[in-house]
């Protein structure tokens, strides 16, 4: 039977292969389970800096953030950046970047705890709690009195709906998920796409496995940023395979609390 | 009183501008009415080629359909287009000029009329009456079996949803309008959006105003494309000013065949 797969790191215990040898770090596509036989190198990647946390290797949420803000976001200093799912694996790298590009940041998040980490972890400008907002209009009016320039999309919804409302001329969106629609029926509809066109608004999808060719950039700038204390970030780790399906499911009802990973073996 | 405005072409009669002299044609703002005193030259444009109907020059639909197309739609040779209300002012040309490029064209429009113009006098590869379909979703995937490159909006709502579900990857959506929404009390909600990050699309919105550097390029290659007769074009014209109102509610009816001009004076 195959096992489930996701974004993991290893150890390499044996290999076959030249650009892996035994003891390596890796990262990339494994099983949930102790030991992964991985039979293409496609998609697995050497781990080169050995002295950042190896948990951060985990998935592509910092690469996404990068490419999402910098290549689809289009940021110029100064501009107004909002973020949604703001403390989320990507959300708070993205958050991070916008700071350290000198723009002014929001986020939105789904409880007053993560609201709390966008503000006093991660240095938001402002943050606040959807749900605890009876108006997502008015949230952003008031965060926002001169409008929004680029919006980091990735819950969609009524969400985008309100963005939509306060965005600036010629503003980005740089859609990276919805995840307010994934288990829906019927995802809901949207209004206000009108916008688009008289704020001359670019909305733009991406998805990392475009965006290879940057990840060398990518990690040399990040890791450097890691070290040198620019940026921080925050994991929700579950001890144990057996608590991984928990872990999954919590990610929909928003109850991680930054990144969440699943430690299969400490070593 | 203030008279209502739009565009127009005109004769100067008298001027004291240095740019404007007494026989010139120029087209821009003007007010409905015989004769107009236009006070600012901004957004006023001397006619340099007389030898094309002066009436070309009423408003931007030409230009607008180059940039929304060449600028904004990114074409390469060969992708498949789509239009819709493809037979108006803007939709005719763009669908020309994708085809003078190659492309494969099909638009939407509203009566058999116009369909029918679509195919035989503009040359699109197919079209159809979207009053007469019962499932959008299925007359694209007939007209796509492959999938859109690039959608032209200039409708919204329903359309939009089910050009969504019919993107190819990294497909580009030039929104220009989207008329069947301007006289909802509330839009309509667009599901399907999660598309655009799927499918790495980019939606994006212009208005012509943020262009005119590129117009002394969009006059000098379509006045050459229309006097070589690689251009055809459509116009309705009402006779008098007083067939105004009823000519402007027309257009949101549909009852316009081609671009919808009025004559004021035939000199």
């Amino acid at each position: 039977m195959q096992p489930i797969t996701g974004y993991g790191v290893c150890k390499v215990l044996d290999s076959g292969h030249p650009d892996f040898k035994v003891g390596d770090y890796v990262w990339g596509i494994t099983g949930w389970e102790e030991y992964s036989l991985i039979t293409s190198a496609e998609g697995l990647f050497k781990i080169n800096h050995t002295d950042v946390p190896l948990s951060y290797y985990t998935g592509m949420p910092g690469f996404t953030a990068y490419v999402g803000f910098y290549e689809i976001g289009s940021p110029k200093k100064g501009e107004r950046v909002f973020i949604s799912a703001a403390s989320g694996a990507v959300g708070q790298l993205v958050g991070q970047f916008a700071k350290l590009m000198g723009c002014y940041v929001v986020g939105s998040a789904g409880s007053d705890e993560k609201v709390n980490l966008l503000k006093n972890k991660f240095g938001f400008g402002e943050a606040f709690n959807y749900k605890k907002e009876p108006d997502l209009n008015k949230a952003l009016r008031r965060c926002f009195p001169e409008g929004i320039d680029i919006y980091f999309e990735n819950v969609g919804g009524a969400m985008l709906e309100a963005v939509l409302r306060n965005m600036r001329l010629n503003g980005r969106i740089a859609a990276c998920g919805m995840i307010s629609q994934y288990n829906l029926e019927r995802a809901e509809g949207v209004s206000h796409l009108f916008a688009i066109v008289t704020k001359r608004i670019r909305m733009q999808g991406f998805i990392i496995f475009d965006h290879f060719h940057s990840y060398q950039e990518f990690e040399e700038k990040v890791v450097q940023y890691i070290k040198e204390g620019k940026i921080v970030y925050m994991e929700d780790i579950a001890e144990g395979l057996e608590n991984a399906p928990a872990a999954l499911m919590g990610l929909f009802a928003g109850r991680n609390v930054g990144k969440q990973l699943v430690v299969v073996a400490r070593e």
